[in-house]
């Protein structure tokens, strides 16, 4: 096997794990860490997966990909939502658990791992990063490296991320088509229709609407994002505007949509006790059409896709699937090149059409940075995209690919992997 | 212009209509009676369109699409939504407002109408029997034909109807890969989800959700249908069941689910004055969702295609398309045979693959019928799909169509046609 083979070489071993929420090409970069790994045997041993992401370190719940078979990587690589699992979970602060750290560095060493790449959110980078500097500390230097990935797009120092794009063709396609059927029916039904982007403090997934301007020039479009507040007479002004002169008004909403207050318009799930840190938001695209109903006692519609925009592996951006797969190919690259602590992101070089290389900063760079909308890419009413905005939107969207169906569905499932056979006791929690 | 070469033959002039909430594929059926009326010039003139169904007609909204360039009608084939507009609308009682009916008669005489299709819902077909009935009493006989269409697939008498298959498989797909983006993330975050499917008083866009089983055999679904009253002890006994086997559980319901003493579970726009008949549904998911988020303290997602599942031409079935194509040709077919005041619906001649053919019914036989989920395709508990609900839905969804993509979207966007210069004084509405 496999395992065996390290031993005898002077490589090092290699985990990969994913962490956070997924995207719809976070596979993609998965598979650029596999393959990349693997054209380089003289530096990279058996390549493991942890199920769970760090969590399945602790646990030690790993996976062979070394020797996967074409067929289960040409799944790996058009499949949404993390193949190995990933998970919302961090270590604790190194000084309230060190034995965490001693765990996750003991799980190094019995596998033999010189290599770390994480793929996950800023958050998750931390982790890693802190991860790397015990192991360090204690005799057992790994390479950490971070692969980017985020649908929200505010991976600060980056063009753009990975994941972003193809989140934004699902809503901007979706928007397109539900606007159609607000149009065709908007003399005797449905006057308003507001659908819902997902993104906290980024309105990134909300500007992405505005890319139907491109197949609808003269749109009765608002956009509401996550970076103005929420006015409520110049919004129902505009959108009397548009009932008067187009007869309908579509509408995209961040989910983190506040009020002048600073307080979000929707929020859900505030009783949700054993996550005090993170407010679940969702439902404002239902309130906004709500406000629009009352006003002009109208009919109208809100669609939330939740997860969809996240998971729409049937409607992936080429362009940000290569994006994906090469921040994993960046990733493994960069620990060719010796680096460590390292996140590669994206920086364009060229942008009609988008070419772009990856640049190596610092993981800890990041994490305390959020790259929000800029106010050029918004309109001065705060209620629309700028031709800036589409001018950056557009390249991440282009291209499709081929998708394989099987009984008239996407032909995806679970992916379920054998771990291996456990090296270590049983993980028991401690705090 | 063709209008005049209807006067030099004994040919009638033909009126086509789009009514009620369009589907994916409802332009299909216009593309298939224009086409199929274009290779009979013998029987039919001149091809109106109305825009907004019969309210069009009332306001002589009406477009020639006779000469409809090769480019448009590859548009009106592929894309969502009324293309010539539809209408939520009908017709007074007759008795209460003649002359609306008297109007619509002039416009039919005005244009020479021997011919009327109407695409819509089984209202409709009520409407439009109504409107032939009238001329044929006042001397001009119009043979009137229906061509079926609704997402919900309630259409009685028929196998299925055209518009349903699409957004089966724009909701399975939906639903499969969310489920694994569910699956992905279950150990450390969200543990159940659950998608809204319309179907106010028919759960069978509820039951396509299992077709997701297809895929993942042993994936924990639980399928709530507008068929059967929700039970709340039972669904959290089934969803703790298969969070203690499975660590996660999935969920696809209807709009229009009730309680055991037939109340919606979830109401919206109640205050909509001028609607009266027609409450409006949804939010269903997210009630759903927050039962289980208070039962087991944990993370619950939900989410609410609303117009997107009928609008979805990115994720058209073909063989859904294929039907609804067909049925536009069958309906012209009945009027080349002579036929009057019937509606070709689906009837399934072979199942593996699915061949159909078209069956002429009366208008008004299916008028107060309502196909719903039948006993057999519902598992005892009220929850599940059975391996019947399967065979009868897999056909449905089979095949894709080639999307043209433009700028990295579907290259769609609102048709707009030039009307006729009128012929008659301006429609007043009267009553």
């Amino acid at each position: 096997m496999s395992t065996s083979h390290s031993h005898n070489k002077p490589s090092k071993n290699v985990l990969f794990a994913q962490a956070g929420g997924p995207t719809a090409v976070i596979n993609a970069s998965a598979a650029g860490v596999i393959e990349k790994c693997h054209a380089h045997p003289e530096t990279f041993g058996t390549i493991y997966a942890a199920i769970n992401g760090i969590k399945g370190v602790l646990e030690e719940q790993l996976v062979d990909v070394s020797q996967l078979s074409g067929d289960v990587m040409e799944r790996i690589k058009n499949q949404p939502a993390a193949a190995f699992q990933a998970c919302r979970f961090d270590l604790d602060p190194i000084e309230e658990n060190p034995a965490q750290y001693q765990r996750v560095l003991e799980v190094f060493m019995a596998y033999d791992i010189g290599y770390f790449f994480y793929n996950g959110g800023n958050g998750s980078m931390v982790t890693a990063q802190k991860v790397a500097d015990y192991c360090s500390e204690h005799g057992h230097p790994v390479v950490c490296i971070g692969v980017p990935k985020t649908i929200d797009n505010d991976l600060a120092l980056s063009h753009c991320s990975p994941g972003f794009g193809s989140a934004a063709k699902y809503l901007a396609t979706s928007l397109l088509e539900a606007t159609l059927d607000l149009y065709s029916m908007h003399n005797t039904s449905t006057r308003f229709f507001a659908i819902e982007a997902m993104g906290r403090n980024a309105g990134w997934l909300a500007i992405a609407g505005g890319l139907i301007k491109k197949q609808i020039p003269d749109v009765p479009l608002i956009v509401l994002t996550a970076e103005r507040p929420f006015k409520r007479e110049q919004f129902l002004q505009k959108v009397r505007y548009f009932m008067e002169t187009k007869g309908y008004c579509t509408c995209i909403v961040s989910e983190g949509l506040t009020d002048e207050n600073g307080q979000y318009i929707s929020i859900e799930n505030v009783e949700h006790t054993h996550l005090k840190d993170y407010t679940q938001l969702g439902g404002v695209a239902h309130t906004i059409a709500k406000i629009v109903n009352k006003e002009f006692d109208c009919k109208t519609h809100s669609a939330v896709p939740d997860y969809l925009q996240r998971a729409a592996s049937h409607l992936v951006s080429q362009t940000d699937w290569e994006m994906a797969y090469g921040a994993g190919q960046a990733a493994v690259q960069a620990a060719l090149d010796g680096e460590h602590g390292v996140l590669p992101v994206v920086e364009a070089i060229g942008h009609n059409p988008l070419t772009w290389r990856y640049k190596n900063i610092d993981l800890f760079a990041v994490a305390d940075l959020e790259y929000r909308v800029p106010d050029e890419f918004i309109t001065e009413d705060g209620m629309d995209v700028t031709e800036a905005a589409l001018d950056y939107l557009l390249p991440l969207i282009q291209g499709e690919r081929a998708i394989q169906f099987k009984d008239g569905l996407p032909d995806i499932h679970p992916l379920k992997f054998d771990t291996v056979e456990l090296r270590l006791p049983k993980y028991q929690a401690i705090k």
